[in-house]
């Protein structure tokens, strides 16, 4: 499909240093704008019966120079309890407007209680609905409405994402695709659409 | 977040039985309209690294009397060796419209050849240039576009998945969230969200 020439995602596409730059600066702008498309990312992880594993998260933190990500979650999700037992986890999102697909490798920590305390104050109170509710998430009812939401400090969770690899493509006038990877400094790889 | 009283999604996340209808109605349209949101889906697999892995594809079936779901892909992509050496994955969309996030676990065959000669058949020419390109995707190449496509039966394969289990989260005015499980014959169990 034909695209703008002068899309400015066909000009950073063409290096591997600018292509990197352009994801985070997605990734970034997923933090800081709710109609990004890097706001609601897919996180994908180990499930415990055997299953991958993925379901949509938002992005709370991008962090190029630390090559952080961060999201939150209450604390009784599958999700925590599986990034416990193996903390192997990808990150994806297609990000239509640019034409990009970012995939992240990721080694995931769980932070909770006093380490988060400082976060946990400046969750709005709306938001503060998504963690605490009883019964746990996850948990069978007899009713789809039986259960309760009540906000609590303990429940909520800081998933800190550390960046190990990028896969990163893009669909222009021309495909292009990389691989980076903590490794070797970032300095990246193209590879075969 | 305030939904519309009159938005049809909250009077079928009612029911566990108008529930996963609604989502087999996502992934039919999804198959049929371009801009719907179950075109794209993400299809998280076991990576052979040890991370679970995820990308964007194109849903090309949904059969809800089958229980199948099917994706294209090339022969030679890393998807799929990885459900070769497992077959088992997961399917996630989030459909913004109707506030609904659909979970599938699958088992997928990976079909070949004179298995798949009348699809084949079937696909647009723009559409075969993603099927056929040389190095194999994935492959190292020195310059981002040292790469030639040519399209090439021998590498269409079709991801047919069957599906095991759903697990639906409906945001409406309440939450609700359900696992159904071709094991029980779909009957659905409410789920705290």
């Amino acid at each position: 499909m034909p695209r703008n020439p002068t899309d400015p995602s066909e000009i950073w596409a063409q290096s591997l240093e600018t292509l990197l730059d352009a994801a985070w600066a997605r990734l970034v702008r997923g933090v800081r704008d709710k109609r990004a498309a890097a706001r609601q990312v897919t996180l994908s992880t180990l499930g415990a019966n055997g299953w991958p594993q993925a379901r949509t998260v938002v992005l709370r933190g991008a962090d190029k120079d630390a090559g952080q990500l961060e999201v939150h979650t209450d604390l009784r999700s599958a999700k925590v309890a599986e990034l416990r037992a193996d903390p192997r986890a990808t990150l994806h999102v297609w990000d239509a407007r640019v034409h990009l697909q970012i995939r992240a490798e990721l080694r995931a920590e769980i932070l909770t209680g006093a380490q988060v305390a400082a976060r946990w104050d400046r969750v709005p109170d709306g938001s503060r609905m998504a963690y605490g509710s009883a019964p746990a998430p996850g948990q069978p009812i007899a009713q789809a409405l039986e259960y309760t939401k009540e906000p609590n400090a303990q429940d909520f969770a800081v998933v800190q994402l550390q960046v190990l690899a990028f896969d990163l493509v893009h669909l222009g006038r021309n495909h292009r695709r990389a691989r980076f990877e903590h490794a070797d400094g970032w300095a990246g790889q193209w590879l075969a659409p």
